[in-house]
């Protein structure tokens, strides 16, 4: 194996594993899904979907212990309803500081220390991460900044006496630069999911929906996953 | 709940813990133990023995599938057998380079993550882990040196919106200086466990007995959990 790649089964992540396949042959890659008990678990189905397009290893993993005692409401165990707005929206409401109610904490440093596990004992010399520029939202998700990314990164390659590495091909783009790197690569995008209610349709108006939709008008087409 | 310590049920965690309750009041203070497939699943009583002599909220959680696809012989599932010697004397056998057989692929750093997520769940400042110099032994355990610990201080901070640090308070002190501070605080060393094999009583051969006795030594008595 040469790449673990994390899936959670929305646009990031598989524009990330469309960049994999095109770098490494489908039997030198892993996809790695992880269930932390959010709302949303219908993106798990989505990553299965895309990592059998793509015939690749998948791996599921349920982390959800990690946030027993977290009230976020993107977590299932959670009275609060998913804010419906844009992350800048809500932290307007917040005199624009502070993470929004979405932000489930140290979510994606899990992530990728659990991967970074997976990867140094299956020998793998790089992880694939779809964080990108959109995604920290200033203060709202401060697990997805740079500064973030860039010490993981470090951790990694120190941690692992430096045979792997961290990489996140997206970091500095937009959304939209992604779905154009995705379009460009034949990215299964019907496959995915993203929506944070998951009900059976998206319900276009939650954060993550909102920046979807953005992101493939700003390359000229409508989402595919609403379709059909 | 004010902080998390990562108590494995050996020495360097106690110790930890022991600077915690200096620090904060019990009942601020939680303790998190991690199963991850070792041999010496022994030291998790001794975590449970430790915690309760300190009345803190003690966490167990099992993350042994991150090292499923891992040979490392500190795992219960390998054949192989943990080396009865220094980790000095087993990098001596591979050139002074490389990892030891009972490195864990980025165990630590799972660890940490998996304690930023609590610590982030339940609004701890902070998070106390046992890391010393001599720990990392070289190139023998990555994921103990400086240069990995510091990136995973930023991390942390910065992942976690600047909500939460994480703290070695030995990260450049001898396994000696801790022993030292910790029976300075009557740390109970005589409920610990810390050989790899998990027999009945410690082998007093293999690498983690070694570096024990070393330290207790140097503190001028014999190791309390040797005794009796």
């Amino acid at each position: 194996m040469k790449a673990v790649v994390l899936l959670s089964g929305g646009v990031d992540s598989t524009t990330c594993l469309a960049v994999a396949i095109k770098r490494y042959s489908a039997d030198q890659v892993m996809a790695l899904t992880v269930y932390y008990g959010q709302k949303h678990a219908k993106e798990i189905e989505a990553a299965r979907k895309i990592a059998a397009f793509y015939k690749v290893r998948h791996v599921e993993q349920a982390l959800s212990s990690a946030f027993a005692f977290s009230d976020s409401s993107l977590l299932a165990s959670s009275e609060k309803s998913v804010p419906h707005a844009s992350y800048a929206e809500q932290l307007v409401g917040q005199g624009g500081e502070g993470t929004v109610e979405t932000y489930v904490p140290f979510r994606n440093g899990l992530f990728l220390a659990y991967a970074a596990a997976v990867a140094g004992s299956i020998g793998a010399e790089t992880i694939l991460y779809g964080a990108h520029a959109d995604d920290a939202a200033g203060s709202a998700y401060p697990d997805c900044t740079p500064a973030f990314f860039e010490a993981m990164c470090t951790a990694v390659y120190e941690g692992s006496g430096h045979a792997c590495t961290l990489e996140a091909p997206f970091l500095r783009k937009t959304k939209a630069d992604v779905v154009a790197a995705g379009l460009d690569l034949s990215a299964p995008y019907r496959l995915t999911w993203s929506c944070y209610e998951g009900r059976e349709k998206p319900c276009g108006r939650c954060g993550t929906c909102i920046d979807r939709a953005k992101a493939f008008a700003a390359n000229g087409i409508s989402d595919p996953a609403m379709e059909g």
